[in-house]
């Protein structure tokens, strides 16, 4: 691996959910731990790094809004990461100041007119994250958008395969469709070392993928202003039952809606949002980061040394 | 193989794309030949199957269409046909017949829920289709999905996986992901045996997945009535510039748009539907259908044997 890590799984940096201790786990049980620094908050990043303490850990942010805020990325820099991960927008800039520092760079891509992008600003990772991830996306599926980058991007660059992954077979699966590697989030998010309250880890496990859908009505109640075509994908609760596919009712009843949502208790899954990937069916309780690693890895090195033999004729 | 064929390959019953002669040529290549009902033509399907000469091949059909025509079923029986596949809506008698028949049956599913019923109903084999897929669908991805319902259904049953198939690539993880096979679609919309017009065919050799969406305005178009939830995957074109993301306008204009639909030659590619998957990014040429079958395991054979030892450690 030409990140110096044991084996290809790497934790995405889910903003407040993938801090320190996670990203830390992570790093220690082989994979590379990414904290998720989302928005952008100077004081939770300060927190998030030191919690890492020695290990290794990199750092992601939502590219369009690091643009408004640049100096979060020199706040990382001085932390000397492991790697930085930038997605949802033009990134071309931050990666040049990180090749500058000598510091790694991931480039989070949906589509393939973004991995021309990211290609063409000399990105040392693509991640080709399908629209099965949790949290926010594009609409194209894993399946065919990964071997369609690899085609695009050649041998020679690393990717890494993101959205709808749990286990091992999903890694084994990536690895055929031509990844270098995995990107896991919703799987860590029901790790012992995530962020976030009980309620919603709790969710998690119980969730099906069935459950979950691509919506803008949480980014419109919590007033952020993702550009056109993104959406998060999420647990459907109560409030996205009664907004979803009623954006005009939203927007004309807004500011009664968001005193209602932030009134709401971090913990009030009815309410809140609780992003997730249709990978929920997959995860069946909370578990230590380091078993998510070493069971994902174990599982897919059985998976691929067996299935030759067992499903094709030569 | 259960099925009785030599290689996990079966083609998907495109309606009006997969006739008798691409079926057989499906079939004569050891894999499993299905010729789209669609909605239902008995004139239609008698010519197909007869077009597909000696080869066993089986049909499939839009099972809430079939429901209002189930005599279309039985013109397939009297036919012996090698399976059936029912797909979008409750097939639970449909199944019924066919074990009555002793014909093998399919049950193309797009979320766990269907997956219980499909179950319940003594299918033989569940195909777990990804929103990838071209043509009508629901919004759930391959890579998460396919793995659900090898959990849900048990080791014992078969599972097919279809939806951003195109190469050994996409079967060798459909296989790491659990399934026993898949079922392609637009790639062997791409073969020389399909029906459809040149100009249809070249747009799929020409187009990116990143071309192609989801919608029903097309269905709208056609006077189909679908049932909530289903849309069409399908390469963007004038037409849908013009209507998607405003059904409101197009159903206030609906007579004249209808029309003017059913005046665009079959060919009119920037007027009529080209349904297709996000697959056709790997699509590169117009190939016989025994040359995708053959490279596609080929290629797998290939990835799945030298997978172990390239990409982990043990």
């Amino acid at each position: 691996e030409r990140l110096g890590i044991e084996h290809p799984i790497l934790l995405a940096p889910m903003g407040f959910v993938a801090g320190g201790e996670l990203a830390a786990a992570v790093s220690a049980a082989g994979g590379l731990g990414l904290i998720g620094g989302g928005y952008g908050d100077a004081d939770w990043l300060r927190r998030e790094f030191a919690a890492a303490g020695n290990q290794p850990v990199g750092a992601g942010f939502i590219t369009w809004s690091l643009a408004r805020r640049p100096e979060l990325l020199e706040l990382c820099l001085e932390r000397s990461p492991k790697a930085m991960i930038f997605t949802f927008g033009d990134a071309t800039a931050f990666v040049a100041r990180c090749q500058e520092a000598g510091v790694t760079t991931l480039w989070q891509v949906q589509r393939l007119e973004q991995a021309r992008q990211a290609i063409a600003a000399g990105t040392d990772i693509l991640v080709a994250q399908g629209q099965e991830a949790g949290g926010h996306g594009l609409q194209r599926g894993l399946t065919a958008l990964l071997p369609a980058i690899r085609d695009l991007a050649g041998e020679d660059q690393l990717v890494v395969a993101a959205g709808g992954i749990g286990d091992g077979r999903g890694l084994a699966a990536s690895l055929m469709l031509g990844a270098d590697g995995v990107m896991m989030g919703t799987r860590f998010f029901a790790a012992v070392e995530a962020l976030g309250p009980a309620s919603v880890k709790a969710r998690l496990v119980a969730a099906s993928g069935d459950e979950t859908l691509r919506t803008s009505v949480f980014d419109l109640a919590r007033g952020f202003d993702w550009p056109e075509g993104f959406t998060g994908r999420i647990l459907h609760n109560e409030f996205s039952r009664r907004w979803h596919g009623n954006v005009e009712g939203l927007q004309a009843r807004l500011e009664d809606e968001r005193k209602r949502y932030e009134a709401a208790g971090e913990d009030d899954v009815t309410t809140r949002v609780v992003h997730a990937g249709e990978v929920v069916d997959l995860i069946t309780e909370i578990v230590p980061a380091a078993r998510i690693v070493s069971e994902t890895v174990a599982e897919a090195t059985r998976l691929l040394r067996s299935a030759a033999a067992r499903y094709l004729v030569s």
